[in-house]
């Protein structure tokens, strides 16, 4: 049932959702929204030079008596698990409390917890407090759910919470408990780059502010930023230059780009 | 008056400001200072490599406990907002003690403030501690001073504070209360790459501690970073090829090259 | 004595080394042991994609309660004191414990110790803990052993705390108290882009993770990382795209390259 609903309605949508992320780009070129990232010192730079590139601005304080200031004046917040010190938890919760107050979407990216019990708890504790969008790969989401990373269990988690999930692989799937999503494309110096996930994450929260459909925001994101990684693979020796070359494919990507190279199902 | 004063100033000292900012620049390679950077986890590791590639020597440790010892031994200090958590405020009180003991300039940079009313209290208290030169953009100039970023306003807020203020946007504009100049060099790109403005900060520290006179030190700086930037654009695709050759153009430039290219008025 | 001993060994051995680590570097490419890092926030994304580029897969989370559960899934684990604030000597400590218990080594790179006390008290205490491999720089060694950084002196040091010291410089040494190698690969650029010691150290404790003599691990990352940056340096214009492609280089490095350009003694 599952599999024929989504196939059926991919056919049907995959078009859409590549034209409307085509929209999505053009809006956060023109609109510049704010995006307030609580994420690990790791990801920092690359995330905020990832969000500069697609016309988003970053802001990335972790300080629990001025992140509500921060969240306020943003137009969407991301939760990044990967760097779990006191001060950010506490962070997380100021910043949830005032988007929650403004009725500002969010996006969790659980980085990492089926590494340590301690984050899978709170990351558990995180989902009760209603993501938009849960950004995540197949491991993490083992841990999360306790159910296999496979589509069926995907839609089921995703029905069950009340939120989008965008799981990232070698191919990406999306879904928000009805509508799934696939996008093929990507390249594999993707995973040779640290924080490419943390990234994508940030990006999903950037068009979260520009589209009030989450599923569709995170389709847009995961197209963009897979769009541009093929076209900079190309241009690419090894992981050092696609990183950089990865920004400047993103800064120069079109909607025509996107509707040619899109491969969603 | 001011903008005749400034006219007629400027004009007749623009080319001693250029080639100051070559033996400033011969300097840094020479002499390769120590600059002790309190700044951002975002901004550290773009700063590092902008003070490596100018010729000068970074350390940006935060513990309050050892931050007195490398400020002891480094010959500039910049004190860089943008990261506000208890350990760094705790750091620069320290720093800025020892710093003052030692007769040391020191350069602030109040990243963001205008987003938070902590951050703003707390850069205008470090303006009492008599910063040798405030870097700074637009919104941040609004949020310390309440007044708009026009050269009349920059210098009296500079004489009043007895600070030199380098103020970054579509041309730069450096302050001592008397002088004034505009640096008219620079790239889109730089808008796009996440640090520039941390760095410039950083590489005005540098400057400063080869040249006892901030004025000249700051306008120096933002010569250099932004004839490197004018030089990478061109050979950029995008803001992420950018980042990278910014580094090589400043690692190369030299004083004939900066007084080719400088528009100083 | 010491000297004779060394060339006599090294001359034997040095073909011994450079085969051996292509099989590492084979064995990493295969095995993708985890690297547990506590370093500093200045080196953490830099370090994350040399691990990335030769084949290993980095964590470095540094909270108290779950680096415990980090360390008892990684393969190796790197203490690198560059940032040295409280939680992170506390997770040092925890990170130490779990390491202890499951006998796996773990590489100290004990950063800028001689800037501070109470850094090298810390670096004291750590090697007390037994260390597989310590990666420092001249003053650093300096600073910890009270003695110049010459070869015999690095002999004897490292016989003293029964541990492999590997200093790098013009040229890097290598020894464990009775074998001593030299390897003079490299290129200028290194020393002009942040993190690159701090990244060594990384790759150090990823060898370590896949052969069991820290001596040969050492010389091994020391030959990848130095001959990845000589090619890196004929293909570079500053020390910017110099960062990029180093990474480029390890990530297609291969045991042949190891073989024509080693230059071990």
């Amino acid at each position: 049932m599952l599999v024929s609903t989504k196939t059926g309605h991919a056919r049907g949508a995959a078009g859409d959702l590549t034209k409307r992320a085509g929209d999505v780009l053009a809006r956060l070129r023109a609109g510049h929204p704010r995006v307030h990232c609580i994420t690990n010192t790791v990801a920092q730079a690359f995330t905020a030079n990832v969000l500069l590139a697609a016309g988003a601005l970053p802001t990335m304080t972790t300080s629990p008596e001025e992140v509500g200031d921060f969240v306020a004046c943003a137009d969407a917040l991301l939760v990044n698990l990967g760097t779990f010190d006191e001060e950010r938890r506490g962070a997380v919760d100021v910043a949830l409390s005032v988007s929650a107050g403004m009725q500002r979407p969010w996006v969790l990216d659980p980085v990492l917890i089926d590494r340590s019990d301690a984050r899978t708890r709170f990351a558990r504790a995180l989902l009760a407090r209603r993501p938009a969008i849960v950004r995540l790969n197949g491991p993490e989401f083992c841990a999360v759910s306790g159910l296999e990373p496979i589509p069926s269990n995907l839609v089921a988690h995703a029905g069950e919470h009340g939120t989008v999930l965008a799981l990232t692989g070698a191919a990406d799937i999306v879904t928000d408990g009805t509508r799934i999503a696939t996008v093929a494309n990507g390249h594999p110096f993707m995973a040779h780059v640290t924080a490419m996930g943390c990234a994508a994450s940030a990006l999903t929260a950037a068009c979260l502010a520009v589209d009030d459909d989450p599923f569709a925001a995170a389709v847009a994101a995961l197209l963009m930023l897979n769009i541009a990684g093929e076209i900079a693979g190309k241009r690419s020796e090894g992981p050092g230059s696609f990183a950089a070359t990865i920004l400047d494919a993103l800064y120069r990507l079109d909607a025509e780009t996107l509707s040619a190279r899109a491969r969603v199902s």
